[in-house]
């Protein structure tokens, strides 16, 4: 059994490309001793850049492509053009067992096609969730889904508990998550029919630790370990706080900076608010899991800089770690989502 | 003509009661000098609190009942129940022309239902909407619906941009709003099929300004001026970016206590940063308006302090002389929302 993590990076996603990703893997082979990376894309510009960037030759391995996905290509035509794209090719390499995650900050529509195209989904699972870990009061709560599906069953909205519980156990090392139900109200009697129905099955589940109906603000008061919703409002959600706590940081920076003794005095603010500030960059949770898959997808902001890519590397190598598909294929055989009956326990 | 504004104002509503409204009341009653309240609850602690907070005898009516609706109390069973309750003889006060505006901190669910049967819902829409001003970016971002609609139409959602276009119009004084669609990519494919037919019929239409599309986290950075979207995201949003405000002000008065010499400047750094702090305390912009009733009604937070009670009064006030009401059905009487012919123009 091989104990190294090795990751199939697809080096053409995002908005910086492999200028940005090749400088964050080189940080995180430094970080991660038994990380060992393929490098998927362009063979010039990776060639260029591992030199550039000193990476270690025994670490890395350049898988050549010759084909781009871009941020506005549809999903759905990505499963028929494209058979070189860089982000294809990373994905086989976890299908054909040469990688153990596969990470990728491209379009997010096709990630999630062509992982369920050439990973499939796992048996029991309707549809595959994105998964967010947000750091909250001191621990990480897990939100699903993110906007891979916009309108979700109530059978859906159970299996993501299910999933989003496994990710909870593996991941943060919990025995028995709590997971909560994002709605509009505490009573049971809140919500569409949907969530309601939800709540209902989420209550008769007998693995699964259900708190009941989580509200917004419970979201940021660490209520619950994993918060269940639909894409849509996880979607929303998501980039609303992450717009927020940016919003506010530029808000304090400007007050401090408004006071002529704060200002002479910001060094020393500098060091005394750059733990707090660091904690709820969004750039330091980057990395989203796709979870349903027979295999571990992570995927990265478009948007993310060098240390943002290199959070999203810790997270895929944890990720590919933990084998979470084959332990949520595990939890699902022992009881199935939204059902009593029991196979295979 | 009468030129003081004149508020019905339910005492016995939220989580404090009378004693937190009546010294609200007194402060508010100071700060706008054309103010004018009938106090609707309990007849002998409205006297007491009055006596001890010196509220002015000639601006101040009470209006006794003797029942009380509780916040538990289901919305459906108080339409048949409860003929005395302070929050239905408020409402009661609009509707009888002796208020121009009704103000409840209690139960929502029964402040929509209360207000819809007494009052009446404008011509044109089919559900009233809650609505609420977000300070952001040095200007108030309007965002409904909050709560009151669970499942919207996109006929709906078309009806409260037109609403929500009109309260920027008459509250924020400007000519022409933006109009955006909160959703999960800026992309015409993207969301759930009711927001896109949605977006086709605000893209149609004639007399509001709609620029398209707002993520989460354009909300916060000002994009729109009005963000219209279903109840149940916005009730979510709206609680997730106040739960996230609150946590990160905690986190922040922590950092700063965490050094032994920035404990040591707080009554500076206090200084300093209260301005910014004030304008993002939810309780600042305390007070959503219940759109699309023929009459003015806002909803205080339940929790709110003397200060959010106060911020609400004010809202209430402004809300109760725009004549919101019938400038909206004016607006509808002109051009339909959702629909190209013209009406009575």
């Amino acid at each position: 059994m091989s104990t190294s993590i090795r990751l199939a990076i697809d080096v053409m996603g995002g908005d910086f490309g492999p200028r940005c990703i090749i400088p964050a893997v080189a940080h995180s082979l430094r970080q991660i001793p038994d990380l060992q990376v393929l490098l998927v894309g362009d063979a010039k510009q990776i060639e260029h850049l591992c030199n550039k960037h000193q990476l270690p030759s025994g670490r890395i391995r350049c898988i050549p492509t010759t084909q781009i996905i871009l941020a506005d290509d549809p999903p759905a035509s990505v499963l028929r053009g494209k058979p070189d794209a860089s982000m294809r090719v990373a994905i086989q390499q976890v299908r054909d067992g040469h990688a153990d995650a596969c990470l990728s900050a491209g379009n997010t529509g096709a990630l999630m096609v062509l992982s369920r195209s050439i990973l499939g989904t796992l048996d029991k699972i309707e549809r595959p969730a994105i998964m967010a870990a947000l750091p909250v009061a001191g621990k990480t709560c897990y939100l699903l889904d993110l906007g891979a599906n916009v309108d979700c069953s109530a059978l859906q909205l159970v299996q993501f508990a299910v999933m989003g519980a496994e990710a909870a156990r593996e991941l943060s090392g919990l025995s028995d998550p709590r997971i909560g139900l994002l709605n509009i109200g505490k009573e049971v009697n809140k919500g569409s029919q949907r969530v309601r129905e939800a709540s209902e099955l989420l209550r008769q589940h007998e693995t699964l630790n259900y708190i009941g109906h989580v509200e917004g603000d419970g979201l940021f008061r660490g209520d619950a370990d994993v918060v269940v919703c639909d894409g849509f409002v996880g979607n929303v959600v998501l980039k609303a706080s992450e717009g927020l706590a940016s919003y506010m940081q530029a808000e304090l920076r400007t007050a401090l900076r408004a006071n002529l003794v704060l200002r002479c005095l910001s060094p020393l603010l500098h060091f005394a608010l750059r733990p707090m500030i660091r904690r709820h960059d969004p750039g330091c949770y980057n990395g989203a899991s796709l979870l349903g898959l027979k295999g571990v997808v992570v995927k990265s902001h478009g948007g993310a800089n060098e240390d943002a890519f290199s959070a999203a590397i810790d997270r895929a190598a944890q990720a590919g770690r933990s084998n979470l598909p084959q332990r949520i294929a595990h939890r699902l055989g022992m009881r199935p989502a939204g059902s009593r009956d029991t196979q295979a326990q």
